[in-house]
């Protein structure tokens, strides 16, 4: 068993008097009942997970976790070199990056983590992406970096190139079907790129074939930033952290979670839904449906701090706007 | 002819160069090229009607215009009594309204503008809501509040008890087909006022047969914050400032525009899609596509407000991010 496995075990439940309040209130602000259909809905989830009848998005945070992946050193499968990953990882540091820009509005901060950088997974097609120790060590990082994090959201983003492979690997792995389906072009790879990437899925979920423990999928074919990223949300859940999915890669790490765990991925909301052809299948297994639906494919958590503010503004709708009595009785 | 047919000649058309320029820089950002899909072709819409190459949204103003209806107040077309418009307004005044709450968290300012409360407009199912000089009263307060603004991004919203029934009527009488099939239940009206609403659309509609002017089927059945926001809309246009239309209401009161002058509303997105049936037809007829399509049935301006970080956000991914080039060269 891994690391991952035991933070996975007696997972904290909804706080469901805060959601209830907050279902209450929701009838009796000041507006007609209802107007603001799924944002009420919105505001209900997030009381329930930061466990507050108040609940409140105003130290919103973005965590990207970087590394590199073998196959994309082994076989072309980007459209970019695997360098590329250290260039975006020193742009989030530097503020420069579009998760940078899109954060400034959303009022959130960006932290980027290296879990792999020029370290990269083994290729996944002949052997695990990672062995034990190092799949507990990158756990053990994704848990530090939330724990570092004063927040009251959590937008999870990655950066990798290659690692919409490992992504395509892991939801074949655990959904089903033909493996190809599961592969989209990532960051714009060609046709020959495609087809190359299509065989390495195939040829990696064809290897792990008796491997039945969600985890172990995770470790065996995904890459060290989804396991941070499933990490990262076990240690938000237990740290009453509510987390704003993203795109086809954040979505495929903590598929794993889901598989594993009924209700693992409660605490977790979807900002949008990407272009990446998977990430609408996923969602739809997952039962979640996305906030936005605008046709980015971007990653670096773009897409789900893009739907930071609709997730305050929900909250703000309940916890900043009278009731109807409050108002009445004011005057 | 009326004052807003006078504004709506010889309209400023959109600043090509500064869309081009956008639009190139686009393809360099430092991403994959076209990642940020529609938010790249929002930026350089704003680049446009900015006329900015730098295109930015950092002041963004919500602008909600509040009036009385005669039809509401002669027959029961809404879940609420007539006293909820200034009740309302009030609201929006003392920054408690739900609009407010939004607007904090998007940054904007917020005006309300009350261009009839407790003055309502004639009853629309026997005579015009509005005479000529009433009518242009209102287009003079509207054009009066966009001068007044320091703006860069213009949100419109609207309050009047009963104006989904006059917003129906102009949808009705300008797009054709049944009338009742442009009529919902509003902020929530029951099985009974629906049959009201239907027959006070269906009667408007047919004493106006003879009308083909649509500023005039804007007098005529429309209301005095309809009015308003029709003339803001071209107000902006003459501002360089782009707009972010609302629901139902807002789309029905700017309808008369387009089909005025072809190309009228080129300066406007839109926010959402309501929850009110006719608003999806109607964005299907401007050829417009919603930002967000949440189920909200609000109205004073909530739902576009939702989108202005979306649009906020698609700017500074291009004027806040370094082309591939500017990073690189940069290090």
């Amino acid at each position: 068993m891994t690391l991952l496995h035991d933070h996975l075990a007696d997972l904290p439940s909804c706080d469901t008097a805060a959601r209830d309040a907050v279902h209450e209130r929701a009838g009796q602000i000041l507006r007609p009942s209802g107007a603001l259909a799924w944002l009420d809905e919105l505001a209900e989830w997030v009381a329930g997970w930061q466990r507050s009848a108040h609940p409140r998005v105003v130290k919103p945070a973005g965590l990207i976790f970087a590394a590199d992946h073998g196959v994309a050193a082994a076989t072309q499968v980007s459209a970019y070199p695997t360098g590329i990953t250290q260039a975006m990882f020193d742009a989030y540091r530097q503020g420069r990056s579009t998760i940078n820009a899109f954060a400034a509005i959303a009022g959130a901060t960006v932290t980027a983590v290296d879990v792999g950088i020029g370290q990269p997974t083994a290729d996944i097609r002949h052997q695990a992406a990672m062995d034990a120790d190092r799949f507990d060590a990158v756990v053990g990082q994704a848990f530090d970096a939330v724990d570092r994090l004063d927040c009251d959201l959590l937008v999870l983003g990655e950066m990798g190139i290659g690692n919409t492979t490992a992504s395509a690997a892991i939801a074949a792995a655990l959904a089903g079907g033909e493996a190809a389906a599961w592969v989209g072009r990532g960051t714009g790879v060609d046709d020959e790129g495609l087809d190359r990437k299509r065989d390495a899925v195939q040829e990696s979920v064809r290897r792990i074939a008796g491997v039945t423990d969600p985890i172990e999928i995770l470790r065996e074919v995904g890459g060290a930033e989804l396991a941070a990223i499933a990490a990262a949300t076990v240690a938000a859940r237990r740290r009453s952290i509510p987390v704003v999915l993203d795109g086809y890669v954040v979505t495929s790490s903590v598929l794993p979670l889901s598989v594993a765990v009924s209700g693992a991925l409660d605490h977790c909301t979807v900002g949008h839904c990407s272009a990446e052809p998977g990430h609408r299948k996923l969602l739809e297994r997952l039962g979640k449906r996305p906030l936005l639906d605008l046709d980015m494919r971007l990653g670096e958590g773009s897409g789900a701090m893009a739907a930071v503010p609709l997730i305050a503004m929900a909250c703000a709708g309940i916890t900043d706007v009278p009731t109807f009595a409050e108002w009445f009785g004011e005057d």
